[in-house]
């Protein structure tokens, strides 16, 4: 299945396709960050991101879009922007029947290294890990949206723990998933 | 000049089409109000509102679109759908060249009643008498959005205080532009 990941944002948008194969295998098909400079007004930024976003779309054809949830933070101008964004991202998608997953920070950070916690270091570190990437993905807008198209491929789909094709990586999330379970 | 005014929102979002003469007139071309309802998800209620507003773009084909400027409020559920509809609005109108102007609530206030912290019910009466309704315009989205077009019909372009052309309305409307240059 192939997978869309996008980190919204005005300033940078991360886009990252996957292939989602058997056995839980990801692998990279295409990471791209669009960007629109603060000094154009925003309605000429939203038409940059989305250009940016609908040749990926063309070019790609994926089957699913993941995308982070957002929540209010304390800073205010930069969470309208993402709400903008946002909006035109699920709009494309929509017209285009592409089903659409939203997912928290927290949610994704444990889906690629078990700790709903981790530092952005450690997402790049294992995206780099599990699409077995020669570098790391950069900026950090590229390995969220890859991050978080990895979240969705996983999403419900668990190796049972001490099967024989469970890495360490899914091991780990694997148990995430109990722990998150046992919480709520 | 023929001017489309929205007041965003993803329940209900108000879609007003005016044309603007000379001598500071207003009249009404149409208005809608979009809605889309809570239980669908937020990418195929965006979908809704679009097809609305595109299907008003493509029948009045307005020169200028004003649009209430979105701040933090209280409820953030609700300021996330309506940035995410006042995204999806602004990358429409950019598509089509379509210039967009930005306008607070007070100063949509202020341009149709004179005076920043008008009432609801002040509005939607000044709107109708603007415009020479004869009901007023209902839901107060409607008006809304009305008002706004109003506001931006009349940026600028003040009346002199005094002149034979000038209403009521329209010289409460400079004397508060006056008054706002004073305070700021």
């Amino acid at each position: 299945m192939r997978i869309l990941g996008v980190d919204p944002g005005l300033t940078r948008c991360g886009l990252g396709v996957i292939e989602s194969a058997s056995a839980r295998r990801v692998t990279l098909v295409d990471v791209r960050v669009a960007t629109s400079p603060s000094t154009l007004e925003t309605p000429a930024r939203l038409a940059q991101i989305s250009a940016v976003l609908e040749a990926v779309l063309d070019e790609h054809r994926p089957e699913a879009l993941a995308m982070e949830r957002i929540f209010a933070r304390s800073n205010v101008s930069t969470i309208m922007g993402t709400a903008q964004v946002s909006g035109v991202i699920m709009l494309a998608a929509e017209r285009r029947g592409i089903p659409l997953s939203l997912y928290t920070p927290s949610e994704v950070k444990a889906a690629v290294t078990g700790d709903g916690r981790a530092g952005k270091e450690q997402v790049t570190f294992m995206v780099q890990r599990l699409l077995g990437l020669a570098e790391a993905p950069r900026p950090a807008d590229a390995a969220d949206a890859l991050a978080i198209g990895i979240a969705h491929a996983w999403r419900g789909a668990a190796a049972p723990v001490g099967s024989g094709a469970t890495t360490d990586a899914q091991r780990r999330w694997a148990e995430a998933e109990k722990a998150a379970r046992r919480r709520s």
